[in-house]
């Protein structure tokens, strides 16, 4: 029996079409990238679904797949963010993402995001956390720049509930509305709608805003809610199989969906979600996890920001920079080398035309000690499609990771 | 319409991983095996994944797919090598894998296999055959050297109970107990703690261990039981697809699995499931079922016994003998030639490095009259991985074949 260790390397985003001026080549066949052409040439190489062909699945899913999930267990951006920004959840607790935002005295929206507020949302989110609505116990906690998450916990709670932003300024802060009728989402509604008019109150009179306005600055002086999900009732991945594992990563919705599947979280403020990220600490700080863990799940962001931006060059740029974090992970590899699986992935594909998430497949690696090494020697979308491990969905690259592990289950006797 | 009858060989265990004196080679890429090539030459390639990617899957439900089932149709290792033994299970039947074992009069085992005893089985057998313990019929028959099959049938039966073979010397035995605390499982196991007691009795005082004792060796004094597995309501394969089929195996587990499918078994004490294994024979019996039969599966040990030894060159000398037994077919097909569709297949992979099953996908060909023919014109993990048929699961593999044989089921008009 060999037990060995994996390394997942996630681009985000990775996945693109043609671009013109590089000669119909992706971004990905387009730039340099010896290590990443490394790794596949040491391995097999395949392309990936991360749901099923032709569906594109956002950043939370597409992780919790990469950690073992599948879509019926997606539980909705709220828990996933709240995971990311600290919260353990309960069964049936609601949670919710959030916006500080500016609102007149008529409840018009001035601005969705309180001025880009930075500071201080800390104390302001302190003022609101702890309030009971109609017996529902409230916490709030601010997360990145105007961002904030919102969780609801008692009884005969749901979550199909509507958003109350808008979306748009000059329009009114919306009710929260039940999607189904049920007596549950009425209750939660009505909380919500409570809980919004008790927030302005507090916020509109608080010494933060007051001084913002001072400055000229606009107030935070209302919550806008969006993206309400119910926790499920799911077991850890690394419970359900008997692993530790470990995410580097400075989003939060990824390491939230690393803490749901039961990762510990490795992050760092110079993590940066851009091109300027610090690859040097992650690369460091991956290959540290890899000595006290089975599992080192290790996130880039920039390359799904460059697709959005349609920047083709930019992306270029981006996978050059994570295939230079994939160098120094593979000169300190040292002695782990010899236990060591490294496998290349991403969580889905961000076309610079489409500048949104697509269903192409994304290209996958899995390189190393014991795997089979085809003839690909690139790791592109189209070299990829040659190599041994065909095209398997998400769920499949995962069992196999596991397998590779010595933890999957056998079948038969 | 063209009905062709399908030659199925089953190399077991056969995929592999790199083994570094093969320069990275799996066996198969690095064995000479010109009629394996030959075959893959004039046909379609690809890799196969019994289940599903990444999951192992045993000799008996490997087999099983191949001939027509999944894996929500596995009874369990008990019923299949029942079916092995010769029995005939009905619906409802407890089939349950027994040792003859050496145990002291406080029942702590001396020896698991009472001294590997080879001969005398058949009376010992017998004397616990047709046993009646608190309404339920016992059959009993003995299997290869010390090991033997039990069977159970009667009223409110269950195989939710334990094992009685503690696995180890120095313990007592077991006492069987419910595995869910239901009143059938309650019934099965009070019925095996009650015929354990009075094979016992029988056994110790059986002529052949008086004789055993006499010459220093170890009385087959108990009976301990494991993998008890419940017959579900099966329909044979050739039955429900309505074919005539035939294995060629020396291993019961595969004869077992092939008679569920309502193959008949065809077997010979030269198949002795190692090298020296009579692949002449094999060959020469899977011909000459070919003019009686529609389907003849031939299966070959060797291959997965040096995976599970950890022995490179041995599985590459398996696999050259399955080669000559191929080669034996392929000179011998005379005018069944240009009717026969020929497949390779394995069950699974045993990679020597791990000495155990892994979810590795398996190459697979179908080869002969009708196949489109791709480029590949080597049978191994990677070469075929560039071929035709791509990845495919074993219940796509069998469905495949079965159109071949013009049995598939149209859908739609």
């Amino acid at each position: 029996m060999v037990k060995r260790k994996i390394l997942l390397a996630i681009a985000d985003g990775l996945g693109d079409r043609p671009i013109e001026k590089f000669d119909q080549q992706t971004p990905l066949q387009y730039a340099k990238k010896k290590n990443l052409n490394h790794l596949a040439k040491n391995g097999s190489c395949g392309i990936m679904d991360l749901h099923k062909a032709g569906t594109p699945v956002g950043t939370d899913l597409g992780h919790m797949i990469l950690f073992g999930y599948s879509l019926s267990d997606y539980p909705g951006r709220g828990p996933i963010e709240a995971y990311g920004d600290g919260f353990e959840l309960n069964k049936g607790d609601v949670a919710i993402r959030c916006n500080f935002a500016t609102i007149d005295e008529d409840w018009n929206v001035l601005d969705r995001r309180a001025g880009r507020i930075r500071k201080g949302t800390s104390e302001l989110a302190k003022s609101l956390n702890g309030l009971e609505i109609l017996g529902v116990k409230i916490s709030f906690k601010e997360a990145t720049e105007h961002r904030a998450t919102l969780i609801l916990r008692g009884l005969g709670l749901s979550d199909m509930i509507t958003d109350t932003d808008p979306k748009g300024v000059n329009i009114r802060v919306r009710e929260c509305k039940s999607r189904d009728g049920d007596k549950k989402s009425l209750f939660t509604a009505k909380v919500i709608n409570e809980f919004l008019k008790v927030a302005h109150n507090i916020l509109k009179n608080h010494p933060i805003n007051a001084e913002r306005e001072k400055k000229g600055e606009l107030a935070a002086n209302c919550i806008l809610t969006r993206g309400a999900g119910q926790m499920p009732n799911l077991e850890k991945t690394t419970r359900k199989y008997g692993f530790r594992a470990a995410c580097v990563a400075g989003e939060s919705t990824v390491l939230g969906a690393g803490k749901i599947a039961g990762f510990i979280a490795l992050t760092d403020t110079s993590f940066t979600g851009n091109m300027d990220t610090n690859f040097e600490l992650k690369a460091k700080m991956a290959l540290s996890a890899l000595e006290d863990y089975d599992f080192v799940a290790v996130h880039f962001k920039a390359t799904d920001l460059m697709g959005h931006d349609n920047n083709p060059d930019g992306k270029v740029k981006a996978i050059e920079v994570f295939d230079k974090m994939m160098g120094v992970i593979l000169e300190k590899l040292g002695s782990l080398r010899d236990n060591t699986i490294i496998a290349l992935a991403a969580d889905h594909s961000t076309p610079c035309e489409r500048m949104e998430h697509s269903g192409d497949p994304v290209p996958i690696v899995i390189s190393g000690p014991g795997i089979r090494r085809d003839t690909v020697v690139e790791y592109d979308e189209i070299s990829c499609s040659r190599g041994a491990l065909l095209r398997i969905s998400g769920n499949e690259f995962f069992n196999t990771l596991l397998d590779y592990m010595e933890l999957s289950k056998k079948e038969g006797n």
